[in-house]
């Protein structure tokens, strides 16, 4: 129909908001039921839509019926309980209420101003994660949405210290800097490496010891030789929890040797910081108190929904200085007085993010982060026990929090033939629609990951996935 | 309570998710008796929110009574119809739906395997908004939080061809080189440029002439001193709908000059890239369509809720040059054969934003875009004919599209006494709370800005402003 001027109506909004809300819980309940990963060829999905946009205005219910009729059976369910691949993440109820009212609401707290309680909402909750996670007073924590901008942002504070002359000559004619972190670092390291104008060169991947941790020999001579060479070190970034197999770099090392070398200390605890809330996991963290900067993503394992980036920072006046340009139609009556979140980074627009993960922290209570992280950690234990106790199968790097690293090779089985058989273990999981892995190399070799974090996941999910992981290497190594 | 294992169930969540869209429903439909502006001091939030987080979970009811009671009594109601500040925007009806949907699945479209139809769905949206607004086939669209971070990946993009040993050797040791944009360009274009590398040095703001375009004179003068100083031109960007006086700087004019000096043409056209969805505003966007790339933020005028800002690329290949970087644990069967949104920027988890922007292009269809935009425009203009016509009022800026510049000054008044005038005018329909405005500068003298742009503002709304701001001038003028 041709719509006039105005916005759906609120009464036609309430009807279509029970409807979808209905939705939410009759697809939570039942998202086990769905295959993980669709049945769909690339491109299938694009050319059931039409290719031009709507003249006149459809009605929702199109809308909505598109939406469950191809967009539903065209995705990879995260929220499924044996969605086991990446990272497995939840965004839990909690999370979706404050996702519902934050789109409502539409606020955009880039200045105090422009949204005084969100601000001072997003200070609370920072400080409240701060002090689940363990770490002192001094840390000052901002929201973004990625832990890729977070290392961005942190990166740029590290690069402002190193070379004071950035600020207003750029890097051109400056001598060459470098960033170090594990071989087993995100690449959103070296990423941000390269967006800050550093170029491949300037990021350097210190190897690791037989845990997958950063080697702090090779470290120290990586530092000394570019020293020698005139390199300047800009930061070390110690990973908590690295992506390909959870490895925990020594921070507690690393801290003093990068600060002898006057380089910034960036933790990307993007995965691994929420850990740091159980007791029994907290030692794992020792040291990286000392970092100036820490990334801890509450949409990895705080069951925030994405996305949600914590920043903290125990020198934020250097992220102020990399970022923070006031123009006239920003500045207001309260500069200096308050938080102007717009200040620590390059996004100006901020969705109010804090409200979701207000809500999550306070319906799980530390006591229920406590309860569920732990739960997916013994999980992570269980299935590895389960692996190491049957033949062919082995558990290829330590368990140290919920990700499993797994490798069939029958005895005898050459390094390259396993490698196929793993490939064709993970498109058979894959293809069942039952669970969904992803998987790594490591030492050059196929890996399947199996990542444990959704708050749905049970035991008996693990099992199935265990039983379903052996039937695939049989078919495997039958076909 | 002690929470164990597991979420909020989803017989619980559907109870809450119903409780809240009644809540929604209530509040979009009664947000205008709001105050817009909250009477609030700095920290008065935060002193009412615990300083430490719950130990044991609490209720969902709970944290829902103390978003209501201490939260949105603190906010500034972008979502309020005499919200006139920034740029006024609007969380529709459509996209709060699209975000519930969203946030319940929480999938993370990253690669085209973490979730086929949501890679699939973004391109489709971005394909239907560049034929919405007018843009030739070979634009390729990708969907980012704000124009903040589009921007800097597109002048990410344009450093690598203008530096092509930039990827592997950074910046270091290469000739000098700059960004030029309108005095009158947003913040986030010099935040860009620091963040990129190229210090304050590497950014030029060239002159404005009296309508605050971009003097292309002024820029042929820049481009050759600094060339002639062995300065290389990395990029101009122009401007389409400034954020002080939304002003359009002569991109077709520009595209030739910057071409003939080598330099990468960005449009920000945030703010008024929409109006091009209007046949009638069209002609004010002739020549974009030879940038090389072009922001548009369906967050800021397609009526979707923050955050989604549209990235046209005509050399995506580019733009993936810059960013691509595939760890094995990100490596799949299809890469090459599928777009994967990662290669396109910094961020790597992404939430699902496409479907709100399908929810909204579709229930409003082009013929509604175009009845809500064209509105506001004449409401804009609407609004500068009645301050036109009134003593003592000036319209200190050209209306091209929402936003209205506005001046008091009685005749003879001294320039700094109206400057203090206008503050108090400012100060004083802000604190009234029924409607709110923001500022800017214009020859460094302080001006009103009024930007209509939410689909509930209505002519009754912009007639309810003009009394205001005549009262506001009158007390102030007393006071």
């Amino acid at each position: 129909m041709a719509r006039g001027v105005g916005d759906l109506p609120p009464e036609e909004l309430r009807r279509l908001a029970h409807e979808v809300s209905d939705w939410i819980a009759d697809y939570l309940g039942s998202v086990g039921d769905l295959p993980v990963f669709p049945d769909v060829r690339p491109g299938d999905v694009r050319s059931r839509i039409p290719g031009h946009p709507p003249e006149s205005g459809e009605e929702m219910e199109a809308a909505l019926a598109d939406f469950r009729n191809l967009v539903v059976p065209g995705v990879t369910h995260w929220n499924h309980p044996s969605f086991f691949g990446y990272f497995a993440t939840t965004g839990s109820g909690p999370g979706i209420l404050g996702e519902m009212l934050s789109a409502a609401m539409n606020l955009n707290a880039m200045v105090w101003r422009s949204s005084p309680a969100a601000t001072e909402l997003e200070e609370v909750v920072m400080d409240w994660l701060r002090q689940l996670v363990g770490l002192p007073e001094g840390f000052d924590g901002v929201i973004n949405d990625t832990a890729s901008h977070s290392t961005l942002y942190a990166l740029a504070a590290a690069r402002e210290v190193a070379y004071p002359e950035v600020h207003a000559g750029g890097l051109f004619g400056l001598p060459r800097g470098r960033v170090y972190a594990s071989e087993h670092a995100h690449s959103s390291v070296e990423k941000a490496v390269m967006a800050l104008g550093f170029g491949r060169e300037g990021y350097r991947a210190i190897p690791s010891d037989d845990a997958f941790r950063m080697r702090l020999d090779a470290l120290d001579a990586a530092l000394k030789e570019d020293e020698a060479a005139g390199i300047r070190p800009v930061a070390v970034v110690a990973t908590l929890g690295t992506t390909s197999v959870t490895s925990l770099d020594p921070v507690k090392e690393i801290v003093p040797l990068a600060a002898a070398h006057g380089a910034w200390v960036h933790v990307d605890a993007a995965y691994g910081g929420p850990a740091a809330i159980v007791p029994e996991l907290r030692p794992m963290f020792a040291g990286w108190e000392g970092a100036d900067s820490i990334v801890i993503n509450p949409h990895k394992w705080i069951f925030t929904p994405t996305d949600c980036s914590a920043l903290y920072c125990r020198r934020p006046e250097e992220l102020v200085r990399a970022f923070s340009l006031v123009p006239e139609y920003l500045r207001t009556a309260e500069q200096g007085q308050v938080k102007n979140l717009m200040d620590y980074g390059v996004a100006l627009g901020r969705r109010f993010r804090a409200l979701k993960l207000w809500f999550v922290l306070r319906w799980f209570g530390r006591a229920g982060l406590v309860a569920n992280i732990r739960e997916h950690v013994r999980l992570a234990k269980q299935l590895a026990s389960w692996a190491e106790a049957t033949e062919g199968w082995s558990v290829a790097a330590p368990v140290t929090l919920g990700l499993v690293c797994l490798r069939h090779a029958p005895a005898g089985m050459a390094d390259e033939e396993a490698d196929e058989l793993n490939q064709r273990i993970l498109d058979g999981v894959n293809a069942s629609g039952t669970a969904f892995l992803s998987h790594t190399k490591l030492g050059g070799r196929l890996v399947l990951r199996v990542a444990i974090g959704n708050l749905k996941t049970m035991e008996s999910h693990v099992a199935a996935l265990w039983s379903l992981l052996q039937d695939a290497a049989r078919a495997a190594t039958e076909a």
